[in-house]
């Protein structure tokens, strides 16, 4: 059972200004706790229904992780699911690391994606797509937040990001910064370099104008229809998949 | 102002049941009511706020739409939306007319597509890639619930759907019909022909083994990195973008 402190604790890393002061975030659901488990993230503590306790007991005496027994009705209560018969954990951030693509590599820039649903599920493509590192504006979405996690689907475990300034970096990038607009080079046709970035711009509003100067190549995915716009997930991945396509 | 009659007639389309039995779903926000007006779809009634109505009048007067003006409050209250300052619709259903690919003319078949965000999001990806029929088994989620709508961001107004066995369609199939598996051919190196249908299955559980036994060509998106899986909307959008790549 969860005493009063720690359930006020988790609940309080639902807000971004607790993530930050504590250096904490939360993980969700079965399969994201498994996976954090699993992976290089430091878990200070799972609450875990019995059940999720007994079949994962394996995964937490390894790491020597501390274990709250709580019933679903406590989870539910101290995180943001709807529903969560299982578990959840508190994880520690990791650093702010500054990340450049490398050779062979292709990196993502995100530059002022809102919404935490598309930035999961951004991190979700990175990782189908085997792109390892992404770099976002500080108006980016909290990549802590719990909705990104969630959507995420356990990918990032297994991507690295970076905040800050990212003009900075492409003012400093020695490869190719491919960007998306409407009216760039027809991706179908285009032959992408195998290794540089791709910038994703704004769900409204595209890449800043600030931003798009170091666009050394505007790519646009050919439309065959009526409809306005692709979301920003979907166009990363179709994007995504034109240069795997191309390089391999 | 809405009498209360009104209010609890729009409030029964939130569910299907109601749906089904007024044969009428509602349509919200600025632009998807712009869209819906300029459609083929018949609309009984616009419910919209002042600033909304006066900017928009030649749009309801030329179908001599009826027409209530109400508060930002009121709207909210009425539809399902959490923010609205500007109008909801409501819609005429359409008939549920068979729907085959012709010549020349790539379909989509649902088969259980269960979240109404993805059956949303496909809406506007086929819409993209210009395709127009969209073949829903019945257990794939109503076109018509209002997240769907609002996903689809106005497509809905530029595809036409069918609900029914799909498995029948396929029996009487003539043109090739490839489907969305982990295990098929590497959609980078195939050809498509120019015409057939793209099968998509389940979330969790993909294509039925009833479904799959009519499909021709077993396709995949390439793997690059280690996510277990693409979301529905994602794999749809890149095997479309595949698709008319390789005919165009």
């Amino acid at each position: 059972m969860l005493s009063k402190n720690q359930l006020k604790y988790i609940q309080s890393l639902h807000q971004k200004k607790y993530r930050q002061q504590h250096g904490a975030f939360l993980v969700e659901g079965a399969k994201s706790v498994q996976e954090v488990l699993q992976s290089d993230f430091q878990t200070e503590l799972v609450v875990a229904t019995e059940g999720f306790y007994k079949e994962n007991a394996h995964l937490t005496d390894h790491q020597r992780t501390p274990v709250e027994i709580a019933s679903v009705a406590e989870l539910e209560r101290a995180g943001t699911l709807e529903s969560n018969n299982a578990a959840l954990a508190v994880v520690r951030t990791k650093e702010n690391r500054p990340l450049l693509a490398g050779p062979n590599e292709i990196a993502l820039i995100l530059d002022d994606i809102r919404d935490p649903g598309n930035l999961g599920t951004i991190l979700r493509i990175a990782d189908w797509y085997g792109v390892r590192k992404i770099l976002c504006s500080e108006t980016t979405a909290d990549v802590y937040n719990p909705k990104v996690i969630s959507a995420s689907k356990g990918s990032f475990t297994r991507v690295n990001w970076w905040y800050g300034d990212i003009t900075r970096v492409l003012a400093q990038a020695t490869s190719a910064v491919y960007g998306a607009f409407l009216d760039g080079e027809d991706v179908h046709s285009l032959g992408f370099d195998a290794s540089g970035y791709l910038v994703m711009g704004n769900e409204s509003n595209g890449i800043r104008p600030e931003v798009g100067t170091f666009v050394t190549q505007r790519v646009t995915i050919p439309r065959y229809g009526d409809a306005e716009s692709l979301n920003v997930g979907i166009a990363t991945a179709v994007l995504l998949d034109n240069w795997r396509r191309t390089i391999n």
